[in-house]
């Protein structure tokens, strides 16, 4: 069984793959020959962007969708995460979507489960589709990653996104380096640290973080103004970033802090654009699944689930 | 870019477009040619009924539905409308459907968001498709609005409707007439106040509002009871309504209060029949924005978005 | 207007053809020809299964499909179900599944509703669908029931299945017998008590059932442990149970107290097969009433409402 819960879970050649698929996605969109497919989303965190990104990919690829949101989580009280999945696979779900406020509350699923499952975030752990979207988002700008410049900046130790993000640039090749508040940094990120001003001279691509408020479990100890003057990227340090720099930033922005308020669709900006690859990432990783299953089926592995 | 965020968006030639092409989609109920189109409905306030009757429209219709309701809106804490909005036009959306507590919330969106606004209720602003639903069953039972004695009745301070269907009446040519308490009147309504015992002599169009509980400051300064014997629409006062005239209400009804239980499906009452017309006028609304984006389009303006 | 509100509103004869449309769906699970059908699921108390058992049901029968759910209860706060329904039935819907906390509140609602009402359960009252899906489980397993010796175990009193299940057996021929708390056996049940070492040795059928928590006012009298020691399946009674004996439950399980955590997809267990069971008899309770409405309307008989 194919799960896609961490960015390890994908070869360099099963991401590359992905990634060409989803810029297929993007031109056409074409949807799987109908095949009456249910999708179950379980989110059981909060989450716009991500949430309506899968349904959104799901619809277009024509599945009937089966959300399982934050009201009916409390639902699920008193039931184990495991029997809520395997009632969603018994109601015929052929793979489900999951957020989770808990780290890596996948191990005890893994081996367990027969559809595929796909990780929309745990805790302050992973979220591979993200990873993939940054990195698709990229590659739209520059051809070669070799010895590009990535800057990841803000709230890493928090973020679901700056390791496995660090981790699949390094191996195509990029230089990452980190900035943000020292206490944010993560120890062996330290040895790689630019402060911001040095970070916009040096990024090709500055990522920006997310303030993870609701996961500091102290209050963070400077206001917004002075968050925004030291560690943000503001329309000062912007003017003195490369001609061919750009800014990526996973959302929802803290608009005035992480960034100022001008930048968030300025020309360097690929925010938005983030989200409409989300999308078509977000098909590709679903049609990536199906398929494993069904190799899987037809060369007689796990076939006793279909 | 054309939105309806209130009824004086459309001209009286476009109100009669839309409520013959609603007059049609009552007949057939066509779906559009299947476009893959997915339609976002931003519901950031209770509703039921218009809710779950643009829903109804839009699967009519044949689109895809991202729901995004109040549970989603805690979600969106932190996030401003523009933003959520313009992640909504990202992952896909080709319209918004909007509901929202704050009078005029449009006014930071108009010309920076590049899919159409329906507004589908804003504070006791403007609530467009309830005035042109309310116009279909009118026109279902007087062929000429011309000379047409409408009340409207009741809480017209909080009401998102009455302005603009008496501004829609007027034009049309109907006299309008208020009746309620007087300190729900508003000053320029005063010189057409009638009581209710007056307004039952007059009216061909008895359309009674409902009481907004939720949009009074301080509670009703009197019962549900003195309300109903002094205001509200009592059995004894259908009694000495005009033959052919009918009685209309937006629902949800406080059953006993702005009318007598019996006469919420009496034989004059449209109420039911103004939530099933509801549907038709949604179908084609929708199809309007959607077809003057297309018009846009092949005219080369604003094309850029699609 | 064909219901299904309680189990007594389907003869025997009909029980038998809906089980073998469900067995026949099992195997092919077939749309129906498109028809651009709209069905409401107005759930008012919280639920995970049912929920979306129906909805699964309904979407692999090609339906669209209008979520009433919790979070929207309170929406219609001041409105009677009455009108809410009449309201679903004027936006479209041609049927409507309700779950209640209250007993029997269908009641206020026969004969003046002209959509099919599908009850997903009411208060400790009754729950047809699950009856169903246990009926037809069973018969995946005994092909006469004539003798077979059933136990229901647990929570009796606050059960929505266990009456109508035992009312169904019986007329099919089987022996119902009862255990559990003596404090939960109704008196009528307490002629046919067994302990639960009794029932272990003498079940065909071993059908526990959940303890309703949320359904007593005064809190258990007991610890979980003492509770499973004394009235659960625990490993040790598994043993010793009939070799061809089966477990059931309509879940979600309180793993370790109504059974053995070890026992939930033990061999004998059809737990998860129950569930899988459920949606194909919901497509066909769907397909039944809506085929009722049908024939009502080929004959002329409540015609007016289609």
């Amino acid at each position: 069984m194919k799960h896609l819960v961490t960015i390890q879970d994908l070869s360099i050649h099963e991401i590359d793959d992905i990634l060409k698929e989803a810029q297929k996605l993007a031109l056409t969109s074409t949807p799987r020959e109908s095949e009456n497919i249910l999708i179950a989303n379980l989110f059981l965190e909060p989450s716009t962007r991500t949430r309506f990104s899968f349904e959104a990919a799901e619809r277009n690829l024509g599945f009937h969708v089966l959300n399982v949101d934050e009201a009916s989580s409390s639902m699920t009280k008193g039931e184990t995460l495991y029997d809520t999945i395997r009632t969603l696979e018994e109601i015929g779900a052929e793979a489900v979507v999951i957020r989770h406020h808990q780290d890596r509350y996948f191990d005890e699923l893994l081996g367990k489960i027969s559809i595929p499952i796909i990780n929309a975030g745990d805790g302050c752990g992973n979220h591979p589709t993200q990873s993939l979207l940054d990195m698709m988002t990229i590659q739209q700008e520059f051809i070669v990653t070799q010895g590009l410049n990535v800057v990841v900046a803000g709230d890493i130790r928090h973020s679901r996104v700056a390791a496995s993000n660090a981790e699949l640039l390094e191996k195509m090749g990029a230089n990452v380096y980190y900035s943000g508040p020292r206490e944010w940094i993560p120890e062996h990120c330290k040895k790689r640290y630019l402060t911001m001003d040095e970070a916009c001279s040096t990024a090709d691509v500055m990522m920006m973080l997310r303030i993870q408020h609701e996961r500091h479990v102290d209050g963070m100890n400077m206001s917004k103004e002075e968050y925004h003057r030291r560690f943000g990227l503001t329309l000062d340090r912007e003017c003195r970033m490369k001609r061919h720099s750009i800014i990526m930033h996973p959302a929802p922005v803290n608009r005035g802090v992480e960034l100022a308020d001008e930048l968030v669709e300025c020309s360097r900006s690929r925010i938005f654009k983030q989200m409409k690859n989300g999308v078509f990432v977000r098909m590709a990783v679903l049609n990536w699944a199906l398929d494993r299953i069904k190799e899987e089926s037809t060369y007689g592995i796990a076939a006793e689930k279909r």
